[in-house]
C-alpha cells in the first residue's frame, strides 16, 4: 500500500501549495482521490501514467477538491484513452460533468461510469477479489464522504523449506493455501507446519472536509493509516466549528479511540506558515503523527 | 498597454506548459482573457493581485480556455472580494457556473455578471470613456469569438513649452486639449502651435481557437498586436482543417492582409518540441512575429 500525496492544501491553489488529492496504490489498483484544481500537473510531476487510473473518488464538490476533474477527463479524451473510467462522488457530480462536456461539444471516447452517492450510511461502493471501498459520512457544509480503502484478507503463505522437506505435492498447494491439513504418505500434517500466517490485509480511511464527528470511529477502527483533515490549530476552535473543518487536537482524538497505525495530518489553512505546530499539537493526544507535503509519498 | 502571457499550450496542462490565459494591461484596465486550468497559480506567479480583475473574457468552452474559471470565482470569493466580477462568454457560461456554485452550497458575496454572447457578427461587448472591446466571430468546433480590445483616441497634449512662451491662461487647456484654437491677447493662435497629437490609440486582436478564417481581417485592421493561434505548422494542414485550428503561415497570412503591427503566435501543440519553427513558418509571410512563452510580458 502506497500513498502519494498530490495536494494537501486548503481552499485557494497557489505556487507551491496544491489543493485535495491523493493517489492510493492498494492490490494492483491505482485510485485517485479527490482532484482539486492542477491534480492533472501534479500527477506529472509524480510520473503517474493517467491510463491507470480507473477510479475516482471525490468526497464532496467544494472547488478545492472537485475543480481538477473536468479537466482530466478532458485530457483522458484527448491522449486517446479507451478504458473505461468509473467516478465516485455526491448526487449531481454527473450533472456537472455531463454539463461541462456538452457546452464544449465533446463527449469522452471511453466509458464514463458515474456512481452517484446520496446515503447517509456507511455503504460499499467497489469491491473486487482484493480490495473492498465503504463510505465514511462526514460532517461538512455539503454533503461529503471520507472513503474507507480495505485490503481483503490474502491466502496463508506456503513455507516451501517445509514442503519440499516434507515432500508435498504442488497440486496440494491450493488446500494449504486456503488453511486445510494435507495427508502426505497416508499421514496427516496440520496447516501450520507448512504455511505461514497471510499478510495482514492493510486498510486506509481518508477523511476530509470535516467537523469533529465521532461517530466515524466505528468504521475506521483499526485503519493502518488514517488521512484526517487539520484545517486549522485549537486556537482557531471557534473557526473550525463555524466553517465545519477539523483542529488537529480534533484529528488525534479521532485517531486515538479508532486506534489506527499512523495519523497523516493535510487540508491546512493558508493562515498558518509553521506547520510543525500541527504535529505538535496531534503528538500530545496520539503519537504516532506524520504531515502531508505536497509530492510526498508514504508506505 | 502591457500583455502577460500567463498560458499559451494547446489542450492539457504539464509541468511547464499552461493552457490558454493572458492578462492585458491597458488604460488602467486589467483584462484577463480565457482562463485555462492553473490560471490562479499563473496569477500568483505573475504576482498579479487578484482584486484589480473585475472583467473575464472567455473565446470558448473547451476546457484549455475555461477550466479555471470555476476555481478562480471561488477563489475571489474566500478572499472576501467585494468588487463586481464581469464575465463575457458564450451562452451556457452562466449555467455551467451557476450548477457548479449550487453544487457547491456557495455563491460569491461580490456582485457577478454574466454576459452571455450568441452573435455571428461582431459586437460591442465593453465600452468606458477610454476603452471598447468587440467580438471577433471565429470558426471553430464550438461558438466562438476572439476579443478586439482598443483604445479610445486619447486628446490633443499641450505643449507647455509653448503656451508658457505665448502666455496662456490654464483655463484655456481644456479647450486646446479638444483641438480647439485659443485666443491670447486678443490673437487668435492655431491649436497645432499649442499642443502635440495625442498619444496614438492602441490596439490589441486576440484570435484564438480559429481555422484559417479571412472574414476577420477587416475586424482586425491596423491592430497593433495580434495574437494568432498557431496549433500547427503547416506540415499539418490537414489536421488543422480536421480539427478547425490554424497553422503558422495561416496565421502570418492573416496578419499580413490585416497590415498589423505585430503577430504572437501561440496555442502550440504539444507534439512540437522546436518551436522556433513556428517563427521561420511565420516569417516567411510576415516579418514581425513575437513567440508567446508562458510568463512572457510584451509592452
Amino acid at each position: 500500500m502506497k500513498l502519494t500525496i498530490l495536494g494537501c492544501h486548503s481552499a485557494t491553489p497557489h505556487e507551491n501549495k496544491n489543493p485535495t488529492a491523493q493517489l492510493l496504490d492498494i492490490k494492483g489498483h491505482r485510485f485517485l482521490i479527490d482532484c482539486g484544481e492542477g491534480t492533472q500537473v501534479q500527477l506529472r510531476k509524480a510520473k503517474v501514467s493517467f491510463v491507470h487510473i480507473k477510479h475516482i473518488f471525490i468526497s464532496h464538490l467544494h472547488g478545492d477538491h472537485f475543480y481538477g476533474l473536468p479537466g482530466l477527463v478532458s485530457s483522458f479524451r484527448l491522449l486517446g484513452r479507451e478504458a473505461p473510467l468509473h467516478i465516485y462522488g455526491p448526487k449531481g457530480i454527473k450533472e456537472a460533468l455531463t454539463l461541462l462536456l456538452k457546452l464544449a461539444n465533446s463527449w469522452t471516447n471511453y466509458p464514463l461510469h458515474f456512481h452517484e452517492l446520496e446515503s447517509d450510511v456507511s455503504e460499499c461502493v467497489f469491491e473486487d477479489d482484493s480490495v473492498t471501498v465503504h463510505t465514511i459520512p462526514l460532517k461538512h457544509r455539503v454533503y461529503t464522504n471520507g472513503f474507507l480503502f480495505a485490503e481483503k484478507q490474502g491466502l496463508r503463505r506456503i513455507n516451501t523449506t517445509a514442503t519440499t522437506e516434507i515432500g508435498v505435492d504442488k497440486s496440494q498447494f491450493r488446500l494449504l493455501q486456503l488453511g486445510q491439513d494435507v495427508v502426505v504418505d497416508g499421514k496427516m500434517v496440520q496447516n501450520r507446519e507448512l504455511t505461514f500466517s497471510p499478510h495482514p490485509a492493510k486498510k486506509y480511511a481518508y477523511c476530509s472536509d470535516t467537523a469533529y464527528h465521532p461517530e466515524i470511529v466505528s468504521i475506521i477502527k483499526g485503519a493502518d493509516w488514517l488521512y484526517h483533515e487539520a484545517t486549522f490549530l485549537q486556537q482557531h476552535e471557534q473557526l473550525a466549528q463555524q466553517t465545519q473543518h477539523s483542529t488537529a487536537k480534533e484529528a488525534a482524538t479521532i485517531a486515538r479511540n479508532a486506534q489506527v497505525g499512523r495519523l497523516i495530518l493535510g487540508h491546512y489553512s493558508s493562515r498558518y506558515k509553521d506547520l510543525s505546530l500541527f504535529a505538535a499539537e496531534a503528538a500530545e493526544i496520539f503519537p504516532h503523527v506524520i504531515l502531508a507535503s505536497d509530492g510526498a509519498v508514504i508506505s
